[in-house]
């Protein structure tokens, strides 16, 4: 563990909230547009999309395309199903862009700036640059370097999302350690090379639903939030 | 200028003292090899292969090569020059990342921070990613994203390097403004539709020549340093 010398993020629900702050975005909406949806069933929704949609990038159906167009297009697809059909093209782009507002966990923050006295902290996202600078700006998040699916032109678990991300910070990929709430994530990195850490994010899916199951794996540290893998870390 | 979004800058010379860091590494290491050699001419004969080397890609006479490798290329062909040819490939490869360590200028990380309060900052580099996080991460140059020629796979002047930078922050081109030291970047970022800030570094090639003949050039902004900038920008 003493080799590691940067840590590698993901960001949609490691990170961030993203189907609290959908939420709160769609309610926001509803509440200047006289709309009135059921927000919690279109963040769902519009997130059920998301692997579908990056697959067929993956499977190469779809040309090289940025997660903010397939954000769009998925979007585009659920529009009229939660009585969004009158929007206007600003108001739908603007609806797109609630993806750069997301808002970080509690403790996200203060752990990010914890752990970065120590270690290069790197997104490894499946969001493009754009899209994860903004929210950064937004929510302070401190990272060294916005990197991923849009830099290395794959998709996570594509193993060249992971490689090539090591390959941009000059390090092998034992010198990195990805950190994610899913465990689909830490196996796609382990077999690239990346150590790997579980952070527990039970209510990614809202409090009805189980978080990922992913914490049941073999990872070489699992921690309750990011400020308990800052203390596990020596940060 | 309203319009503006973003800003990005060149780094070597701009926002770093690229020679006298080198002069202060060759220093050090003389020091500790017993080594005495003209450091300021060391300096100068690395950083004019950067040019001509950069030139062999640009011309596809090389494939696409990252920076640190083209530094050390150049290394190589003047090692035994000024008395290094008894380094073993560990020392040489410390030097080689003495441009990981390059100084910023006295004003750059305070008018950096200033700027940051309004704009998102960029490297628009040809420095490879590894070079600039390292280089960011000791000096505090607070960039929000970390981009330039290795994402784009082009060096600048080449046009791909300004509008696929611009491209990953989700911007046009007029929405972002190249700051450097050095007119021809900035006439290349222009011709792509970049705004323009000349900042005046006139102790980039030591305290005997002068600096940049851009600053006659007809920029959008010219300032003395970036808290100058800063000023003039509304930061």
């Amino acid at each position: 563990m003493d080799d590691i010398r940067a840590l590698t993020f993901d960001v949609f629900g490691t990170v961030v909230d993203w189907r609290g702050s959908l939420i709160r975005e769609g309610e926001m909406l509803g509440r200047k547009k006289g709309i009135e949806a059921d927000w919690a069933a279109f963040a769902d929704a519009w997130r059920g999309l998301y692997q579908p949609l990056m697959e067929r990038v993956r499977a190469g159906q779809l040309p090289w395309t940025k997660l903010d167009e397939l954000h769009r297009i998925g979007l585009d697809s659920i529009l009229s199903r939660f009585e969004l059909g009158d929007l206007d093209e600003h108001e739908i782009d603007e609806l797109n862009r609630a993806w750069h507002r997301l808002d970080p966990w509690p403790d996200a923050v203060e752990g990010l700036k914890r752990l970065k006295r120590k270690y290069v902290l790197a997104t490894l996202s499946n969001g493009n640059v754009a899209l994860l600078v903004n929210m950064a700006k937004r929510a302070g998040l401190p990272w060294d370097a916005v990197l991923g699916a849009e830099v290395a032109r794959a998709y996570k678990p594509q193993p060249e999302a992971y490689t090539r991300t090591a390959e941009f910070l000059g390090l092998k990929p034992e010198q990195c350690m990805m950190v994610a709430a899913h465990g689909g994530d830490l196996k796609a990195a382990s077999e690239c090379g990346f150590r790997t850490a579980f952070v527990a994010r039970p209510l990614e899916h809202g409090p009805d639903k189980e978080g990922d199951a992913g914490g049941s794996g073999n990872w070489d540290a699992k921690a309750a939030d990011f400020n308990d893998l800052a203390k596990q870390l020596g940060c």
